[in-house]
């Protein structure tokens, strides 16, 4: 396969990629902001999700400012900003904000270095734990603590579950699609002697 | 937070997950069966896709039977599967394949030892790269090479990128939210002296 047609069909084989927006600031307040579809959920307590960036693709500032002040948010991706959001993968220069560039507005929790966005409906503050190479190619993994999650109350259901679709959160196929979503239900936790069951009042 | 509140609630803070099935058997041809949010994409040359599997909570036979054989599928789920998808989560005994009892079909590429789903609309399979015990939760993490794709011709569009969503595949939204998706949009790869611009004929 040539290589562009190669990357966008391997990048479309996993299914479903979160949209997620990366809040960083070097150690001068200089801001910088990038779209990436490889964060993952990696564990509840401690609360740890990964990243993986590819230094090839990846604005190398982003990488850089997350090792040198350990602080980085993440930012749901939704509708009315999809296209600024995509728009912080264009490779500016590194004096040049995506904050500014692309019409996002940068915001601080107390006590956090790394800027969050505004405009966004579900940010929250990582804290670096971990820093891998993963030398089969040369990605790198971050693997970060929650510190804070900003969020509406009422998008967080009684159990704890968020209903990330009423905060519009879309979602990322292969290298440029993007998609809202429709929820089809949600299903009790599945034992071997149950039928599989809906929740009760799950919308 | 008390536990189950606070797995419903961090399990939902990365967005949108990919709802795949993977597919297994030990070295005897017993097969099983396992539904995972956490795949992500790792690199398109090689062709690389990662895993994240928590002991506690995944089918160690699954597990076992990746490390054995080096060999597992990977297959989108759909909406008229979904419900039989997550059934594969309850704890069966080891002797039960989750094929059998959530009626799903095992079938085989040739010279490729594990099953993969028949009625899913997109599989692939794997051959076990790097397995590393993550230090900081102990969960572990999977990373395969792709070794071959099963794909009707007609979701590949020119350009390499899979119409996932004329696959029906669907995502997953915290422990147990399943969704269908619309897409918004394609849009061209973002440069600095140029608008956000729709991919021409992206539906």
């Amino acid at each position: 396969m040539p290589q562009r047609y190669r990357a966008m069909f391997i990048n479309s084989l996993s299914g479903y990629k979160s949209a997620n927006l990366v809040g960083t600031s070097d150690s001068d307040g200089n801001t910088n902001l990038s779209i990436v579809s490889s964060v993952f959920h990696l564990g509840a307590d401690p609360a740890l999700m990964g990243m993986i960036v590819r230094p090839a693709s990846v604005r190398r500032d982003t990488l850089e400012n997350i090792l040198s002040t350990q602080s980085y948010t993440l930012n749901h991706v939704h509708p009315e900003i999809y296209q600024q959001a995509h728009q912080t993968s264009a490779r500016y220069e590194q004096f040049e904000s995506e904050f500014d560039v692309v019409g996002l507005t940068p915001a601080y929790e107390s006590d956090f270095h790394a800027p969050y966005v505004k405009e966004s409906k579900l940010s929250l503050g990582l804290q670096l734990r971990e820093h891998k190479t993963l030398e089969i190619n040369g990605t790198e993994m971050l693997i970060g603590e929650i510190m804070w999650v900003n969020v509406i109350q009422q998008a967080v259901t009684e159990d704890g579950y968020i209903d990330i679709e009423s905060l519009q959160s879309i979602c990322i196929s292969g290298l440029d699609g993007y998609h809202t979503t429709q929820q089809i239900s949600r299903l009790e936790y599945a034992k071997p002697d149950l039928k599989t069951r809906e929740k009760e009042n799950w919308k």
